[in-house]
């Protein structure tokens, strides 16, 4: 779950201020367009390939953007001494030492007010501060230093998986959506279109239980099950180890399968090529606008089980209008896995990154 | 999004190490019933209500219990000197001064080695450390200090909320479920039910968008938008606030629609009687015990949209089984929010925790 996270070694500093201006910059940005109102999010952290741009603000055209925060600046100064040394060993049995002596000096002045909600009419916007979202007792400052920890973290782990796989090139895709959109069926579907024309392997991410791989390996193809526990997301150290434990083939194709939720694996990259995320038609029309992060950060939405589109109340144009509001490049493929219908519009979308990446690897070489 | 969370300043040193052994305790619990192996993951963290004994571990009956950390122990000294004064004022403009003095000497000496995932054939397994969850770079205790710095924090909170509703008597419900289950449709429809014999009044959690709040104020129920940005769940900070903000009457209804996520809004208590789970039946049987930290932490499963049942492959029995094995007190209710089918049951359900807690303030009175 998402209180698990944490601040890097590098980040456990009492908030205190610093000189450095550049890191707590607000970026508005307003486009010519002035029917997609445009407010990127994220500032600060490293932009490793996925880090994505955001563009809806939830206002619909015309209406004033809300600077909730636009007066808010900070400065300061910032005196630390630290002074740490260590050494480790560990044994058979899995011990190990460390030492750490370190001495702090913090002298704070912190001009940052602690964070509330915007608030309009009956609406609590708590997003607009500039970490973008909100923890008692925390000013958003500090959640920005440790949201850059863990994502500083995870994203050195994801560029070494990324080139590990331009290495080989293998494409791999992080495929995303709530629990119970299909994304095992669908994938299991896939499998048996791709597996004699192309080696596959299946990474699958659930909290709990192995029953997705084993779906998986019933098709025949290689699934190593990541269990997350509390965890609410898989991330790049997770994929890390599983693609080593899996042996990946040269010029093949990678599915990671994430933990079914629309919020927290937008955030991580894992060092995929693509994130593609996968909306059942029964989850309504206007996810894309309500989990906008997500539909941003993907390159691809499948729109599954239309199947049952007779016995729901859902729009498909209305959806897909809602991904591209917030993300005006998504691609978007309508399909059901259990009738097959728009499988062959999705297995050619595969194979065109595929042999894109095979490329890639010939060009290197 | 769940790298934004964050720990207390009291949290904020060094990993080292200190003499309290009591907090690092592991609990394998073997209850007699040997067809449901019990662990209990939480530990460490104080208990407000509603922090949950987790059941379940994935394990088939029989199968024996991996101890993947059980020979870890770890002991050490602390050394630890803060001085800190702190002084803060704010103006109109929002700008606030803090002074941080702080000084502080560790010698640590750490036998915790970091965390590797339990190995099982091809199932990597993350959740079985002390944190029960896995961040890139940090060790599961840094994660269990972090883990209980966000939730004390929050438990506070959710305490004086709890408090509150009480004194009021008003009966509070968390309605947890995935993107897409229903939840707001179902709470049209309960509010149409309820709102003529009992003031009702909601909070609608979302990243992004006022759609909900909208649909529930046309009913005539005062509602109030919470949108949470990046965030991935409600916290009780943004339902106190909006509790105040709501002005909510004695001996009433308050329905709190939480972010659509499976996973995070399962550790967060808001202060609320009982978590309410709705799963609808296009998200197959299995869910419980993929995602068994939210259906332990609710007292009643709604399973919705039964009206779907004809179309798709998912057996009702099954899924309550699941529901079962990691809350083997759950209540479960089937419905159909769109037909009408069940609601009555739902209804009966609500009224009877409504009166006993307005006999409870009877009582207190």
């Amino acid at each position: 779950m998402c209180s698990t996270c944490g601040c890097s070694e590098g980040n456990v500093q009492i908030e205190g201020h610093s000189h450095d201006h550049h890191g707590h910059d607000h970026h508005h940005h307003e486009h010519d367009n002035h029917s997609r109102p445009v407010i990127i999010h994220h500032h600060h952290y490293h932009h490793n390939g996925d880090v994505n741009h955001y563009y809806y603000d939830g206002r619909e055209a015309g209406e004033e953007h809300a600077h909730g925060y636009s007066h808010e600046h900070s400065h300061g100064h910032e005196h630390t001494h630290d002074h740490g040394h260590g050494h480790s060993h560990s044994h058979e049995h899995e011990h190990a030492h460390d030492h750490h002596h370190s001495h702090e000096h913090d002298h704070g002045h912190d001009h940052a007010a602690a964070f509330a909600p915007v608030i309009d009419k009956d609406n609590m916007h708590y997003g607009m501060g500039e970490a973008g979202t909100h923890a008692p007792g925390l000013t958003q400052k500090r959640m920005v230093q440790i949201e850059m920890g863990v994502l500083d973290k995870n994203n050195q782990i994801a560029v070494h998986n990324r080139e590990h796989l331009q290495e080989q090139g293998i494409l791999a895709l992080n495929l995303v959506s709530s629990p119970g959109s299909g994304k095992t069926t669908l994938l299991t579907r896939t499998l048996n279109y791709l597996k004699d024309k192309v080696p596959c392997a299946v990474i699958e991410g659930d909290q709990q239980t192995t029953n997705d791989a084993e779906r998986i390996r019933a098709t025949g193809v290689p699934a190593i099950q990541v269990n997350t526990g509390k965890g609410c997301h898989l991330d790049a150290q997770m994929v890390h180890d599983a693609m080593h434990h899996l042996g990946l083939k040269d010029n093949s194709l990678l599915f990671i399968e994430n933990v079914g939720n629309l919020v927290c694996p937008a955030g991580f990259d894992l060092g995929e090529q693509h994130k593609v995320a996968i909306l059942s038609v029964t989850e309504g029309e206007d996810k894309p606008l309500k989990y906008p992060h997500m539909f941003a950060a993907a390159d691809l939405m499948l729109i599954n089980k239309i199947d049952l589109l007779p016995y729901v109340n859902v729009n498909i144009e209305t959806c897909m209008n809602a991904a591209r509001r917030v993300n005006p490049d998504i691609d978007v493929i309508v399909l059901s896995a259990t009738t097959g219908e728009g499988m062959d519009e999705w297995v050619a979308w595969l194979q065109e990154r595929l042999s894109k990446v095979n490329q890639q690897r010939g060009a290197a070489e």
